[in-house]
């Protein structure tokens, strides 16, 4: 089945997503917020809202334009994911979310799909997520190829900061209720037959962990200070897995973060935050 | 303040209680279910609902009659709690519920009412609970002293079944979003007001992990064997510590059952519950 071509361009009607504080509560503790992060837990700070929060209205909003797409499931994978804020999450909210196929490109094998998802509310445009999704096999259609993604790496030095958290074994069953309800996180029969020994962690519950991290490690804990977040999945993280982000501040606010297992595998990687000066 | 007597017998109107099947999953997450407890935690498998699901609905019911009855929220004390389960809770569904103050006793110093609340949908009569409450200080007022509650002690002999489980230190934060929002259990200010060092855990959420444990050690694991349970909340738990619940089965499928934290402390005691055979 050939992707639909004709999408590129082509605007989703807004989708509507309402919250309360329970929402981003409920998200929080999904990427592994602890009770040293009280803000983004209890109503009575805010609460305040963890960036990457973005990614659920995001994702919900992009299912239609992934349909209309006409990508097989089997054959999907999350390549990358980017969110720019533009100004901090409110603890509730009525959100209009349009999102849109920017570009598909063709990598020989495998097709790149761009997908923006731009969210707003009374008060404008609120924050945009980019979801880069690939398509086995359904590279060869002549297209473009498309820019190279920027690598990355880290500088020869040591971090400026690490920090590991062990996830909990329940960790995916906790952080679908956000949205993401994919089988293959939650069902242990549905993983053998993708090929997992058991249900995998959510790409984006490690995303999730690293903008803590980053949050914690070079934004002086203050959400608001996060302008954008972006990374590249690299590796499959089973819940109980312990995850240690490690960051290199760099100049304008960027800070360049790795997250790896306790094995050492790269799990995130290229991974870029831009923060805003403390005030 | 004295309280008001006259609200005994008088029923609330019908309140409505509507969820899907992600309200017993967060339930179920926040009383410490865990991944090899997957029947509570996928909708692929129901989910499952934990018989100890019935206090949500029925904590949101007692909340009028308990304004009616005047009594001062900060010198309330949660006594008892007993569930009694007419049907396996759906996954999801709309329930109606009733809650009526039964008694006031007259027990000296203390006040102790006694709030029923029974919930039904569809298809009849679900599950009734009654909240035994302490108000300090509101006894005195010649009333009847009621009956003895009779106390349940262990026999002298080992227990049938032992678990420990350790409470995470963010488990009320995770609790709570169940519906019990008493800053009490989240906000380290308000904990310190009143005469805690930390926010504590809720007893009704330690009540759910015995709830676990008795169907687990006694029920075989199927919640619909659960017939009722009813306990005493004897002592202070604080997110983090460690609950070992211990179970001595009886005649006619009763189960008595203690819960202690990891210092010795008994935080539920005269626990009583009633299975149905396996099928």
């Amino acid at each position: 089945m050939a992707l639909n071509l004709a999408v590129v361009g082509q605007k989703s009607p807004a989708l509507t997503f309402e919250y309360d504080w329970k929402a981003p509560v409920l998200y929080a503790l999904g990427v592994g917020a602890t009770d040293e992060e009280l803000d983004l837990l209890y109503e009575g700070r805010g609460p305040k809202v963890l960036p990457s929060f973005a990614v659920v209205p995001g994702l919900q909003a992009i299912g239609g334009v992934f349909g209309a797409l006409g990508a097989d499931l089997t054959r999907v994978l999350h390549g990358e994911q980017q969110i720019v804020l533009h100004r901090p999450i409110p603890p509730s909210g009525k959100l209009s979310t349009v999102a849109e196929v920017t570009a598909i490109y063709d990598k020989g094998k495998s097709a790149v799909a761009l997908i923006a998802a731009r969210s707003s509310d009374s008060g404008g445009p609120l924050f945009d997520n980019v979801f880069t999704i690939f398509v086995r096999g359904e590279g060869g259609f002549g297209g473009e190829r498309g820019p190279e993604a920027p690598k990355a790496d880290p500088p020869d030095r040591a971090p400026d900061f690490e920090i590991s958290e062990t996830t909990e074994r329940r960790q995916a069953l906790l952080y679908r209720l956000s949205g993401d309800l994919n089988p293959l996180h939650a069902d242990p029969a549905f993983a053998k037959m993708a090929g997992f020994e058991r249900p995998i962690l959510h790409g984006l519950c490690t995303y999730g962990y690293a903008c803590r991290a980053v949050l914690r490690g070079a934004g002086g804990g203050e959400v608001a200070r996060l302008r954008s977040l972006g990374a590249r999945f690299t590796g499959v993280v089973m819940p109980g897995d312990t995850l240690t982000t490690r960051g290199w501040n760099g100049d304008d606010g960027r800070c360049l973060l790795t997250t790896s297992t306790q094995d050492g595998r790269v799990v995130l990687s290229s991974a870029i935050a831009t923060l805003a000066p403390a005030r």
